[in-house]
């Protein structure tokens, strides 16, 4: 597959998300400046990367994307939410996330707060809702789990609370391994393998896209330490040398750069030796992990 | 049913249910912060009234309680969550719960919201994950179904919205109803209408419990705006006369004293006429309506 043909289906992808997106906030029965502030986050862009993720899966399964599309749209929501948390004064305290005013900026802390919550609990509503023909009641129950699990405490939750209290500690590298596991790793593996799940993948199938994907978000925290190093500043959308600046334990502070740009390399590398193994048709999934490895933001 | 056979059904329920919180709470490969904190607002008690609706139904169609214990605590965890976030200073400010230290006072904001984004996930995950023995697939979609709409925008968040707009501003009859139906109804009515799923009832049967709950729920909230006039401080553990401090609008402050008991009982009638029409035997859950119209905190 030639990378414009992975940007059409990039691009068509996220076109039917961010429609569907706006579907979704505008059936709700609820006071519109609620509406308003769960839609400002979800508009707010970004990489779609968990969604393409998914649907990516499901083309290696040779399964229709639309297939994907609720929970798609539910964990979609789940990042939303936790960025929205995320950003809070009591939180990370941030203004601005890729360009634009923060939630809690925009609409006041506790409509942001509010906005999340609803958020979370309309991800698993839409999966529950989805139409039977399009995903069984085995599959709703196993979707929900696995959705409930990666964004909880045993999940993203966890993640972020560990990463809470590592911060200004001095971080070894199987903690700083834990935080990233779980406040990333966790919602990216739930995305794959909610295509597996979908696409009835096997059970050994499914073990290589976990080994995938839990390569593959690693690579995605090491890029991100990397990029706070030596990025552009305008491509990622806040100042560079924070993480220095913050005293965070990262990659290359533990490694240094070159060992953590073969350690990039060597994730990079794991994570497609597992696609291989799945015998499944993942040019896209290998072309997403190349645009993981190489991203500007 | 004697008040002290009531008395002993309700102690039995709450213990299983304590007991089995606190299991929940463990048995997760968490951050121990977080896992104290969750802990500390499940554990922080109140009348458990959400539970023991679920445990009355099922009592009603001569079920086994046992079967309910994983949505009860669903259903207590939502509850939970939901306190712990409106007590945050962005939202009410409260240092004090039932005389103890909000979860914020003792973990800190972030903790506070993390833990409660934690017990959010949490519950749609133990009725995914409940045995198939115990509930359907069936059951289990519309459970998740039931607890995630009655949770979010179109249920108690979109009340709690609406309640923010409406502070200081002068409701009219219908906007205070739709506040208290939705910010404390609609969990109400998922507690009565999770025992029905899980009991079978028919839909008949459903619908004049949705009324019974949603007068039940109303009944509750005058009985909780006539405490705040004329309430025990001690008792209920906040200090009486705070809605007329925060000009806020309640049954007394639109209709006056006389008028709101009358409506009171009304709700009463109404919510045991549904109650009888269901055929069902309903004798724990008419208890439990007398102890809202009567309950002193």
């Amino acid at each position: 597959m030639s990378s414009s043909q992975f940007d059409d289906f990039s691009k068509k992808c996220k076109k039917i998300l961010e429609n569907q997106l706006r579907i979704c906030i505008d059936e709700l029965q609820a006071p519109s400046i609620l509406k308003e502030s769960m839609l400002y986050s979800l508009e707010a862009g970004g990489k779609r990367i968990r969604p393409l993720l998914l649907f990516a899966t499901l083309h290696a399964f040779n399964k229709d994307p639309n297939l994907g599309l609720l929970p798609a749209i539910a964990i979609e929501m789940v990042n939303t939410y936790s960025l929205i948390h995320d950003d809070l004064p009591s939180m990370d305290n941030d203004d601005l996330r890729r360009g634009k005013p923060t939630n809690h900026k925009v609409f006041g802390d506790a409509n942001a707060i509010l906005a999340g919550d609803a958020l979370l609990s309309y991800s698993f509503q839409l999966i529950a809702e989805a139409s039977e023909q399009s995903i069984s009641l085995e599959a709703k129950v196993s979707l929900i789990q696995l959705l409930a699990n990666s964004s909880g405490a045993e999940g993203m939750v966890g993640g972020q609370v560990a990463d809470m209290i590592g911060e200004e500690k001095n971080l070894s590298l199987e903690e700083l391994e834990y935080i990233h596991v779980h406040k990333t790793g966790k919602m990216l593996t739930c995305s794959v393998l909610a295509g597996a799940i979908l696409a009835d993948a096997s059970e050994e199938q499914m073990e290589y896209l976990q080994q995938f994907s839990h390569h593959l978000g690693l690579a995605f925290q090491i890029r991100d330490d990397l990029l706070d190093v030596v990025g552009d500043e305008n491509l990622i959308g806040k100042p560079i040398g924070s993480d220095v600046g913050n005293h965070k334990t990262t990659y290359p502070s533990l490694l240094g750069m070159d060992r953590t740009k073969q350690v990039l390399s060597e994730q990079i590398n794991f994570a497609k030796e597992a696609l291989k193994k799945t015998g499944a048709n993942t040019i896209l999934l290998e072309e997403i992990t190349d645009l993981v490895a190489t991203r500007n933001n």
